[in-house]
Protein backbone atom coordinates (compact mmCIF):
# COMPACT_ATOMS: atom_id res chain seq x y z
CA UNK A 1 0.00 0.00 0.00
CA UNK A 2 1.38 3.30 -0.80
CA UNK A 3 2.06 5.85 2.06
CA UNK A 4 0.31 9.43 1.38
CA UNK A 5 3.34 11.18 0.55
CA UNK A 6 4.06 8.38 -2.31
CA UNK A 7 1.13 9.55 -4.82
CA UNK A 8 2.33 11.34 -7.63
CA UNK A 9 0.78 14.04 -9.04
CA UNK A 10 0.71 14.85 -12.69
CA UNK A 11 1.20 18.61 -13.66
CA UNK A 12 -2.35 19.24 -14.36
CA UNK A 13 -3.21 17.77 -10.89
CA UNK A 14 -0.69 19.85 -9.34
CA UNK A 15 -2.27 22.89 -11.02
CA UNK A 16 -5.58 21.79 -9.16
CA UNK A 17 -4.16 21.50 -6.00
CA UNK A 18 -2.76 24.94 -6.18
CA UNK A 19 -6.06 26.29 -7.46
CA UNK A 20 -7.70 24.72 -4.78
CA UNK A 21 -5.54 25.93 -2.29
CA UNK A 22 -5.56 29.25 -2.92
CA UNK A 23 -9.06 29.17 -3.25
CA UNK A 24 -9.59 27.85 0.34
CA UNK A 25 -7.04 30.65 1.97
CA UNK A 26 -8.84 32.91 0.13
CA UNK A 27 -12.52 31.89 1.87
CA UNK A 28 -10.63 31.32 5.42
CA UNK A 29 -8.91 34.42 5.63
CA UNK A 30 -12.13 36.37 4.42
CA UNK A 31 -14.67 34.35 6.79
CA UNK A 32 -11.72 35.19 9.35
CA UNK A 33 -11.82 39.13 8.15
CA UNK A 34 -15.59 39.02 9.23
CA UNK A 35 -15.11 37.63 12.08
CA UNK A 36 -12.46 40.30 13.47
CA UNK A 37 -14.44 42.57 12.14
CA UNK A 38 -17.36 41.25 13.76
CA UNK A 39 -15.80 40.45 17.50
CA UNK A 40 -13.70 44.20 17.23
CA UNK A 41 -17.52 45.47 17.46
CA UNK A 42 -17.45 44.29 21.25
CA UNK A 43 -14.07 45.43 22.39
CA UNK A 44 -14.61 47.57 25.07
CA UNK A 45 -11.94 47.20 27.53
CA UNK A 46 -8.13 46.62 27.32
CA UNK A 47 -8.58 43.21 28.26
CA UNK A 48 -10.51 42.52 25.05
CA UNK A 49 -7.77 44.00 23.18
CA UNK A 50 -5.25 41.24 24.50
CA UNK A 51 -7.96 38.33 24.29
CA UNK A 52 -8.23 39.57 20.38
CA UNK A 53 -4.19 39.58 19.80
CA UNK A 54 -3.71 36.17 21.72
CA UNK A 55 -6.66 35.27 19.18
CA UNK A 56 -4.82 36.85 15.70
CA UNK A 57 -1.14 35.17 16.93
CA UNK A 58 -3.25 31.84 17.05
CA UNK A 59 -4.93 32.00 13.99
CA UNK A 60 -1.82 33.68 11.94
CA UNK A 61 0.47 30.24 13.28
CA UNK A 62 -2.43 28.34 12.22
CA UNK A 63 -2.71 29.89 8.92
CA UNK A 64 1.05 29.85 8.16
CA UNK A 65 1.38 26.01 9.06
CA UNK A 66 -1.74 25.09 7.42
CA UNK A 67 -1.22 26.15 3.71
CA UNK A 68 2.11 23.85 3.27
CA UNK A 69 2.16 23.70 -0.18
CA UNK A 70 4.86 20.64 -0.50
CA UNK A 71 4.33 18.21 -2.56
CA UNK A 72 4.24 15.40 0.15
CA UNK A 73 1.84 17.21 2.06
CA UNK A 74 -1.13 17.65 -0.26
CA UNK A 75 -3.19 14.93 0.64
CA UNK A 76 -3.16 15.89 4.34
CA UNK A 77 -3.56 19.50 3.93
CA UNK A 78 -6.45 19.29 1.43
CA UNK A 79 -8.22 16.58 4.13
CA UNK A 80 -8.11 18.90 6.82
CA UNK A 81 -9.10 21.62 4.65
CA UNK A 82 -12.19 19.35 3.18
CA UNK A 83 -13.01 18.66 7.01
CA UNK A 84 -12.91 22.01 7.95
CA UNK A 85 -15.15 22.92 5.39
CA UNK A 86 -13.16 25.33 3.47
CA UNK A 87 -13.04 22.75 0.06
CA UNK A 88 -15.79 20.22 -1.47
CA UNK A 89 -15.36 17.40 -3.73
CA UNK A 90 -16.15 20.02 -6.65
CA UNK A 91 -13.00 22.44 -5.79
CA UNK A 92 -10.90 19.15 -6.21
CA UNK A 93 -12.52 17.66 -9.69
CA UNK A 94 -9.89 16.27 -11.83
CA UNK A 95 -7.40 14.76 -9.51
CA UNK A 96 -7.31 11.02 -9.83
CA UNK A 97 -10.15 8.66 -7.88
CA UNK A 98 -7.53 7.35 -5.71
CA UNK A 99 -6.05 10.25 -4.87
CA UNK A 100 -9.48 11.68 -3.60
CA UNK A 101 -10.64 7.91 -2.23
CA UNK A 102 -7.15 8.89 0.13
CA UNK A 103 -8.33 12.04 1.15
CA UNK A 104 -11.88 10.95 2.23
CA UNK A 105 -10.68 8.37 4.33
CA UNK A 106 -8.03 11.21 5.67
CA UNK A 107 -10.79 13.52 6.96
CA UNK A 108 -12.61 10.88 9.02
CA UNK A 109 -9.51 10.34 11.44
CA UNK A 110 -7.83 13.56 11.17
CA UNK B 1 23.32 66.22 43.46
CA UNK B 2 20.87 63.41 43.99
CA UNK B 3 20.59 60.89 40.71
CA UNK B 4 16.78 60.50 39.85
CA UNK B 5 17.01 57.07 41.76
CA UNK B 6 17.49 58.26 45.42
CA UNK B 7 14.79 60.69 45.73
CA UNK B 8 12.91 59.44 48.73
CA UNK B 9 8.99 59.66 48.64
CA UNK B 10 6.94 59.97 51.21
CA UNK B 11 3.90 57.31 51.96
CA UNK B 12 1.01 60.15 50.90
CA UNK B 13 3.55 61.19 47.92
CA UNK B 14 3.58 56.79 46.77
CA UNK B 15 -0.32 57.12 46.72
CA UNK B 16 -0.12 59.98 44.96
CA UNK B 17 1.87 58.28 42.23
CA UNK B 18 0.35 54.94 42.50
CA UNK B 19 -2.98 56.64 41.51
CA UNK B 20 -1.61 58.83 38.50
CA UNK B 21 -0.42 55.55 37.26
CA UNK B 22 -4.01 54.03 37.54
CA UNK B 23 -5.34 57.35 35.96
CA UNK B 24 -2.44 57.51 32.88
CA UNK B 25 -3.16 53.76 32.21
CA UNK B 26 -6.87 54.02 32.31
CA UNK B 27 -6.49 56.98 29.93
CA UNK B 28 -3.79 55.23 27.59
CA UNK B 29 -5.82 52.23 27.19
CA UNK B 30 -9.06 53.72 26.81
CA UNK B 31 -7.60 55.81 23.84
CA UNK B 32 -6.63 52.50 22.59
CA UNK B 33 -9.56 50.97 22.82
CA UNK B 34 -10.77 53.90 20.72
CA UNK B 35 -8.00 53.33 18.29
CA UNK B 36 -8.41 49.89 17.62
CA UNK B 37 -12.21 50.22 16.95
CA UNK B 38 -11.59 52.52 14.59
CA UNK B 39 -8.85 51.05 12.92
CA UNK B 40 -11.08 47.88 12.70
CA UNK B 41 -13.36 49.55 10.76
CA UNK B 42 -11.03 49.57 7.65
CA UNK B 43 -10.08 46.03 7.94
CA UNK B 44 -11.09 44.53 4.72
CA UNK B 45 -8.04 41.77 3.44
CA UNK B 46 -5.89 39.08 5.64
CA UNK B 47 -3.04 41.68 5.56
CA UNK B 48 -4.87 44.43 7.67
CA UNK B 49 -5.70 41.20 10.00
CA UNK B 50 -1.97 41.23 10.75
CA UNK B 51 -1.30 44.27 10.64
CA UNK B 52 -3.45 44.82 13.33
CA UNK B 53 -1.70 41.84 15.02
CA UNK B 54 1.49 43.55 15.13
CA UNK B 55 0.58 47.11 16.35
CA UNK B 56 -1.76 45.48 18.91
CA UNK B 57 1.66 42.49 20.18
CA UNK B 58 4.18 46.31 19.59
CA UNK B 59 1.41 48.44 21.77
CA UNK B 60 1.02 45.54 24.58
CA UNK B 61 4.43 44.99 24.71
CA UNK B 62 5.18 48.90 25.06
CA UNK B 63 2.29 49.15 28.02
CA UNK B 64 3.81 45.99 29.88
CA UNK B 65 7.13 47.94 30.35
CA UNK B 66 5.73 51.61 30.81
CA UNK B 67 4.05 51.48 34.19
CA UNK B 68 6.85 50.32 36.22
CA UNK B 69 5.75 50.99 39.31
CA UNK B 70 9.29 50.43 41.23
CA UNK B 71 9.95 53.67 43.13
CA UNK B 72 13.32 53.79 41.36
CA UNK B 73 11.57 54.46 38.53
CA UNK B 74 8.87 56.62 39.57
CA UNK B 75 10.58 59.62 37.83
CA UNK B 76 11.26 58.45 34.61
CA UNK B 77 7.79 56.72 34.26
CA UNK B 78 6.30 59.78 35.47
CA UNK B 79 7.95 61.70 33.07
CA UNK B 80 7.35 59.77 29.98
CA UNK B 81 3.58 59.94 30.73
CA UNK B 82 4.09 63.86 31.34
CA UNK B 83 5.59 64.21 27.94
CA UNK B 84 3.36 62.09 25.95
CA UNK B 85 0.12 63.52 28.12
CA UNK B 86 -1.26 60.95 29.82
CA UNK B 87 -0.95 62.64 32.97
CA UNK B 88 -0.87 66.73 33.75
CA UNK B 89 0.81 68.24 36.47
CA UNK B 90 -2.82 68.53 38.23
CA UNK B 91 -2.26 65.09 38.31
CA UNK B 92 0.73 65.18 40.79
CA UNK B 93 -0.58 67.78 42.79
CA UNK B 94 0.75 67.18 46.33
CA UNK B 95 4.44 65.46 45.34
CA UNK B 96 7.03 67.87 46.38
CA UNK B 97 8.50 70.71 44.44
CA UNK B 98 11.63 69.48 43.59
CA UNK B 99 10.28 66.30 42.36
CA UNK B 100 8.48 67.88 39.94
CA UNK B 101 11.12 69.96 38.44
CA UNK B 102 13.28 66.60 38.10
CA UNK B 103 9.98 65.58 36.31
CA UNK B 104 9.42 68.56 34.15
CA UNK B 105 13.49 69.01 32.85
CA UNK B 106 13.35 64.89 32.10
CA UNK B 107 10.41 65.76 29.94
CA UNK B 108 12.61 68.12 27.92
CA UNK B 109 15.23 65.09 27.28
CA UNK B 110 13.34 61.97 27.23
Amino acid sequence: MMTVSEFEWSTQEKEIVQTALETAYRRETSSLVHLIREKSEEISQVGDLWRLNDFLSARRFDLDGKYDDRESEFLFVLARLVKEGWLGAEDLNGIAADKWAKISALTKIL
